[in-house]
């Protein structure tokens, strides 16, 4: 019980991750690489998004700190989708009031940070860069970087929650036989740009909704912010005939948005200084096995299972493995070698569900969320669900607001309904008997 | 023209690479972290045999030193299949001579290595480890492991010819955005173990043949020395209910032996001693992209695509990169750029090819080789390969012995022949009118 915890990273899984810690007893230090972000103001095009969904706001109430989010959180019920030529539909993300939650990333980590550090146990030690993690003698080395001196540490576990390129985790490929090792990127790079609030603070586009141009091979998403601005995020083919490379001139900018994102244009005055000042940044996957290693060792959020972002689920599912070592520490009565086996056992798999379904999700989001069938797909299965809600939950709803549901499982369960609804979709006349009493027996008899 | 190479790496297919740049007029100096295996006795379980195929020989042709390795190179012609009540077969590996040869790794190595001494404009340096290449300035750092001293060495060109857990590679992944790389094991481990000659220095297996000990999920395999001893190699699950784990005494071996192998135990004196001196090593597969960085820094052999041994194809694989970069030496007149542009579009899909026929035959050797119904099909395929030579190679013919095709052509076209032969092997009575007129129709009907 009287164990010390190292914790590499005070990002947003290592601050949470900490503070469950510090609440079972545990004496826990977390070391991260940048300064300390509550002091400083945030570099543009870094104003990250996330969307905060049960899975997370779970995590945030085990530490009753979901309250203080809520207040700075904007509730999103569906997506707006923009059209080529302008005009607009809206896609509910659920029933009724279910929604996902547009909150700042500094934010809520700045939140964490400061409720850890309220932790009598727990302190946080900034600007100290990984360099070392020796798997024989669980020492940690790490280098200040304000001041250059460097340091060893000795802790009973170590947690490395240093995000999709882990130190923690390289040392172990270096350290390790027989790890899995697998990076890869998606062909598409991000830019983040902006709307800005109007003149008296109010919102130039609805503010409840997540925002979408799906344009094929491509898109762009606006979520909303507290002040009234969207951040955008345009997603875009790294290299290529129609590409961020391509794009060279401001010239270039005015005449793609102009083609492509038409009512957008008009909203972002700051267009073509945002596109050629901020970063293009890449989305990578990671997955690796195992997650934990000598009984002492472990990964967990990013550093286990980097995803793309397009289910929204990265912060929620590692906020979620938190949830769940809280748990088997309860269970395994704090018998570190029973917890962490059993976690690996169990987030592992889940941890590979939602990066597919991440991957899936870009497909649906840039691509189907304009096409009729896909719509009519949704419709005919929010309809079915509706009337047999214990019979049929939609894949994104499993994912999104139903914790209690492993990604795995949702998974699962996802692929086995698209193949009753290709068998809906190959019926005669589906476009107008969708809401017909047969579809829905067809349905009933496949399921 | 004269440009200087540096070569990480005296392997195989580092020292032959360096021939090969050598003769092209370039200056190539060769870093090697080992220190020099011809001035030491081979260490235990480290006798490597491999297997010289075709696109090996190819790519010692192309260096004039096919004759002198032919002199310790033992042809094997066909798989000898020892089953478990002690019973045998003999698979021919394809037609008349052809065969694939028994060599040892380390006398290949020291041939090469003295051959590129033998380059006026060659060095090799030992004891050198890489630890740092700068993709800014193309600086390779070395520490020297007998004396300490570090050196930084600047060059035009790097070749990262350092093997499956390349120091370049690493490099690389760190420095670099946007790079794909996967790692990961199959469950099997490996062995090495040892059959001697008899006391007249004779054979006590059939010479020219491999053999196989196919077990469903584990096999044993020996291949020809020059000595009259084989050197087989134990591929076995590593961890589980029967594994290397599993086995701990040395009765445990004994009774593994008498049970599984029991021809091969007689003929085994040192099978105990060697089962727990000899190290239990791990079977990686690695895949990356990019392989080329910056017109100027290049990943070549297992660096670029390190694959299971079940093919015989990863020194032969090696070979036959150095044997298509000295092509597109000529083909671009020493333009750089352009040359490491193809190597890449070329070379890239034909590992991943190797990778995956090597993965698939692992299954063959040591599960089909023992099925009934894949010996027939064999079978079949050799009948009509032999009437319709230009319609029909067999998969292992043209990944074995036809340098001219491509593996991932090999690949492709051994997919279609999977799928033609699936349905012959359907045909009603294919047991007693496999080599009948109806199927040899079948098959000109199909292709």
């Amino acid at each position: 019980m009287s164990k010390t915890i190292s914790v590499v990273g005070a990002g947003l899984v290592g601050s949470l991750v900490s503070i469950y810690l510090a609440k079972k007893g545990y004496k826990v230090n977390i070391y991260e690489r940048r300064s300390d972000m509550r002091k400083q103001s945030m570099s543009a095009g870094k104003s990250i998004n996330l969307a905060l969904s049960d899975r997370g706001w779970r995590g945030l109430k085990g530490v009753d700190i979901d309250g203080e989010i809520r207040k700075i959180a904007i509730p999103m019920y569906g997506r707006q989708i923009h059209h080529k030529d302008g005009s607009q539909n809206y896609q509910p993300y659920g029933k009724d009031d279910q929604a996902i939650y547009s909150v700042s990333r500094g934010e809520i980590n700045k939140t964490l940070m400061t409720l850890a550090e309220q932790q009598e146990n727990v302190k946080i030690y900034f600007n100290e860069r990984c360099d070392k993690l020796d798997r024989k003698t669980n020492v940690l080395e790490f280098t200040n970087l304000e001041n250059g001196k460097s340091q060893t540490v000795h802790s009973d576990l170590v947690f490395g929650a240093d995000g999709a390129f882990s130190a923690v985790r390289l040392q172990m490929q270096l350290q390790s036989d027989r790890f899995d090792y697998n990076q890869f990127y998606i062909d598409a790079s991000y830019k983040e740009l902006t709307i800005p609030a109007n003149p008296d603070g109010s919102f130039k586009l609805e503010k409840n909704a997540l925002h979408i141009w799906p344009r094929g091979s491509y898109m762009m998403i606006a979520l909303p912010n507290m002040d009234g601005s969207f951040t955008c995020t345009l997603f875009f083919e790294a290299e290529g005939p129609k590409s961020f490379e391509s794009i060279k001139t401001k010239e270039d900018v005015i005449r793609f948005f102009e083609e492509d994102f038409p009512d957008a244009l008009p909203l972002m005055p700051t267009l073509v200084e945002d596109f050629f000042a901020n970063p293009t940044a890449s989305l990578v996957t990671v997955k690796c096995k195992p997650w934990v290693w000598d009984n002492r060792i472990a990964l967990i959020g990013d550093a286990a299972h980097a995803i793309v972002p397009f289910y929204g689920q990265g912060m929620n599912c590692g906020f979620e493995d938190c949830v769940v070592l809280n748990e088997l520490i309860d269970k395994h009565q704090h018998n570190w070698p029973d917890i962490l086996n059993e976690y690996q056992t169990l987030r592992k798999p889940d941890g590979d569900a939602i990066a597919d379904l991440a991957h899936a999700n870009f497909i649906e989001m840039r691509d189907k969320t304009a096409d009729a069938r896909f719509l009519l797909q949704k419709k005919i299965e929010a309809r079915f669900s509706s009337k047999y809600p214990d019979k049929w939950i939609p894949l994104y709803s499993m994912v999104t607001y139903s914790p209690e549901i492993r990604y795995s499982t949702a998974l699962k369960e996802g692929n086995r309904q698209q193949a009753i609804m290709d068998k809906i979709m190959a019926m005669e006349d589906i476009e107008n008997r969708w809401d017909s009493e047969a579809v829905e027996k067809a349905i009933l008899n496949l399921i």
